[in-house]
């Protein structure tokens, strides 16, 4: 089959690779009807070494199951399934507690043996806890936005939850990607009326507005905290989504952050140390967010899309085929889409 | 008047200065019964620079009030106070969000011109914001107690409520100070069951266990993070309450924090930086704390401490006068001393 490798920062391609088969009892193999391009993928690829064999890319998806393990209940071949971003085990003590991402058996895709998802076929460990059947056809035109329950719209909601956002607060977003539009969408679905925007892209600016922004500042950097904290009375927001993942996006947000207020950050960070000293100690500023749970988003979201109420799916401003995969990591890099959907 | 000067780092001294007088219609003078020596007495102690002039001490106390400014109200000569760590016109926005550290008015004792605490009077900006009458007579026994609501008390109290401990949460508190042992004193109040303190302090255990630490763990660094873990099922607590501020204390709580679980801090951190990376993303872990509102808890633990049901002031194990303060920085800092009461 064909499937997504890369071979060293940015040099992305697409090659044959071994059909995938049933190994463990606890496995499925999917065929893909359709995967992502992650901002995180972008991030991976730049920091993926040189190397001869490549590794795989993609951990979004959805297809359709083509085999099952023998210990698997609960799913049947012709399911159409969507995949989080992590395989887990779903009954070990941090599923439990809905931590899927601290699951004992979690495991990324395009590690340890396990194809990536942006390839034709995936062998799924802990298919049981891992996959969730859709109420869908294959050809489904609500197909996109459940795309987005693998990973970027579990992961903005979640950055929203943790930062306990509601109908009382103001939310300020960072970020130019599809992560920081759907923390628009999260915010405002949590009630928040309030919700600034920092996004200098244009489309997602657009877009943003439309998922609930009040506000959007194209400005970045000092320019973009001088900025918001004119529109919120010179105090700053009660809550910053930090979707960015860099330092600078990272010092933004404490610029912008209302004393007492929290930072929560959605998303790969491209740093191991932060500014957490004295200053958002007397600020009482707290930190947090997380690596999100899609299982328990999944059940949280899905009805919402499958009724309508929320369209994450606009996201993807262009769909490719996988041989087009390279040229579209390059795009994203570029700023010319904003999320890329492979459809297969 | 006496009062406490720091030279430089380590050169602390007791010496005559000016009496204070008003200088504000907002302005009171109290004449100082009590002060607290405060494990961050120590910290700003060392970094306070070589000066010819010196730099005025203290920050907790307790007097009566002398004199008033024309513009104070609910407060007479002859009124028994204590003050918390910061003045504060408790009438701003952020004080009326019950943010006295972020008041647009805050100040510390000993800069501004203003005296320290660790003398014979203090002139008090913002009197009738900062100061609160007490029901009590100078002779009290209930005082002790009392001077720790200046800053201690509160500090750790703001730590436990700000990681949101309650009855189904575990506690890890590390430190070996006051501050530590208040905040298993804060822990226990707000109903957690199983405290487990991380002191190497030999008296502060004793006093650590009295005040509702279940396990005392001596062991610091890697071999405490590993002591800790086998007493949690391997995941450790909910909550830490890193009470000792230094980067090692930080690093062990991201080791002995629980996924998904709150690392709080309270009081002066000596770092300016920390390891907020991918590995605190992936566990989930929120890191928050601050500096607390000393009047907001003022009002909710005063009662306790008046009928008995906390005893905070159990933390000053040596009563020196104001002459023995120099050497009572030296027996804090060496060991000697837990926390020393000023009488004057």
């Amino acid at each position: 089959m064909q499937a997504t490798l890369v071979y060293g920062p940015g040099d992305v391609r697409v090659e044959e690779v071994p059909d995938p088969t049933l190994r463990e009892p606890t496995d499925a193999v999917v065929r893909v009807l359709g995967s992502g391009i992650c901002e995180g993928d972008l991030v991976l690829g730049q920091w993926t070494p040189a190397s001869e064999q490549g590794v795989r890319f993609g951990h979004e998806f959805f297809g359709v199951v083509e085999d099952i393990g023998s210990d698997v209940s609960g799913l049947t071949i012709g399911d159409l399934v969507v995949a989080p971003y992590i395989w887990a085990d779903n009954t070990c003590d941090f599923c439990a507690d809905g931590l899927h991402a601290s699951c004992r058996q979690a495991g990324r895709w395009g590690t340890a043996g396990v194809d990536g998802a942006q390839g034709e076929a995936v062998r799924v460990p802990y298919a049981q806890g891992t996959l969730v059947p859709l109420p869908l056809g294959e050809d489904s035109a609500l197909l996109a936005s459940v795309l987005t329950l693998s990973d970027v719209l579990p992961t903005a909601y979640h950055g929203a939850v943790k930062a306990g956002v509601g109908p009382r607060t103001s939310v300020t977003v960072i970020g130019d990607g599809a992560i920081a539009l759907l923390a628009v969408l999260a915010a405002r679905r949590l009630g928040a009326e309030r919700i600034l925007l920092m996004s200098g892209h244009k489309g997602g600016a657009d877009l943003g507005r439309e998922f609930g922004a009040t506000d959007v500042i194209a400005e970045h950097g000092q320019e973009g905290v001088a900025r918001t904290r004119e529109l919120t009375d010179g105090r700053g927001t009660h809550v910053v989504l930090e979707c960015a993942g860099t330092r600078q996006a990272l010092e933004t947000a404490f610029g912008v952050v209302r004393d007492n207020g929290v930072i929560s950050r959605a998303g790969l960070v491209q740093y191991a140390e932060g500014p957490i000293g004295r200053d958002m100690i007397l600020r009482n500023i707290t930190l947090t967010g997380g690596a999100a749970s899609p299982r328990v988003y999944i059940e949280h979201l899905l009805p919402d899309i499958l009724d309508g109420t929320i369209e994450p799916g606009r996201v993807f401003d262009r769909t490719v085929s996988l041989a087009e995969v390279p040229d579209s990591y390059r795009a994203m890099a570029a700023g010319e889409a904003l999320k890329v959907l492979i459809r297969l």
